[in-house]
């Protein structure tokens, strides 16, 4: 296993619905943030300057798997701890785990690339730039 | 298989990320409404009703997985097929296609429960009323 | 006055908070969609096709204001109604009205600016387009 | 003038839109969470306990009035300086400064209530609690 890299939420009033619960949505945005901020953490530079040198956009997701274990509501303080748990050859699998304290809420495998601007709109996968791998592991 | 309900969204400019594509958690939020509109088409009460009824506060996730087939921007048109694929006790699954006319943009499949509050907060599965399944087939 | 275009929501459970009723920030995600779908219905490009011919982007807002009248929730279906009551040099007001049939939800009058790309990032004012003002009047 | 708190905010991708800023409904989550947070800050217990002790539900936005000064993008940390400016009978004034280190990004003023689930949905106004008053003074 690589780096684990640790992204700090704090649950807001405006996250929950009507039950009083985090409305799901809100955790992939989270986990997405957690997704580029374990990049940020490992040494990876920002998109901004990965698109202006080498054509990188980010790393858009391609097939995601979630399960949702506990509630959380506003107030609670969330803890993202998010890996890469395999790197195949233009895809990797990002895997976050949402904990609150000792108890997970709730937990995501991700397949991602790294993507670049294809002529006529839209994306197009990349090889993963093999000095990015490195600093991950 | 049960019946077919087919929900539309219109692709706006703060639903796509600074790729020039649909920002992903913005699927899970389509999906989630077409989820509850698939239950209204087919005749079930509103949450609203169900909550001051039964105590049902709706239908919330347990574990999701999705596929991003393609991409897609503002302006698009999308369509989202959704179905009950299957019932089981206290859950059931709920699958939802998103199609650009032909083409197929993502698809998800999801576990989902009826729940109702338990005492000191959250919530707890509740067994899917039969009324309610017999709507859907 | 200008033209008045009419855009239609259909509130989600997923927009609502803890106190049942719309989170407000997504009267915004929901104005925002009315601006845009206000210059297509009157004829004016995609800013997709504005950026590729003349380097515009799209309006963004440079100041808000917002009265919120009544509450709304999941299942209602709100009408925007949205029209340019002012034209300046480089910025222009747009005025929403959201309404539930005969009552007022909210009212927001905004100031926005046509906006290409500025050297260095961020966005710069351009002068409004006399075609794409008289397409509104 | 009563205490200020400060609030920080780390800009996200998928907070940008495709103009590569902020997508303007983003400050006002941003802005609702720093709300909430002032009044924990200063001492007022969460919504969750006043709900259960008083029926108070949080302090629902009334009216609300801001102007974008300069642009953000992910990547940036944003702080965001929060104060009460004024105190009515049923409404107070909260006022709002999104701060990049000495660089003003944008301001906000909100007429804010304290509320209560009113009789057959939708919520009321309630007098302010003196002793909330007292904290944030």
């Amino acid at each position: 296993m690589g780096k684990t890299v640790v992204h700090t939420i704090n649950v807001e009033f405006g996250d929950c619905d009507p039950a009083r619960i985090v409305w799901f949505p809100n955790f992939f945005r989270w986990i997405d943030a957690a997704s580029r901020n374990f990049f940020i953490r490992c040494g990876v530079p920002s998109w901004h300057e990965t698109e202006a040198t080498m054509g990188i956009l980010g790393t858009p997701l391609v097939d995601t798997r979630a399960s949702f274990v506990r509630t959380a509501s506003y107030g609670d303080t969330l803890q993202i701890h998010t890996t890469v748990s395999e790197w195949r050859g233009k895809s990797f699998v990002q895997s976050h785990r949402v904990m609150r304290g000792n108890e997970e809420i709730m937990n995501c495998d991700e397949v991602r690339i790294f993507a670049a601007h294809k002529e006529g709109g839209g994306i197009r996968a990349v090889a993963i730039p093999p000095e990015f791998r490195a600093l991950c592991e």
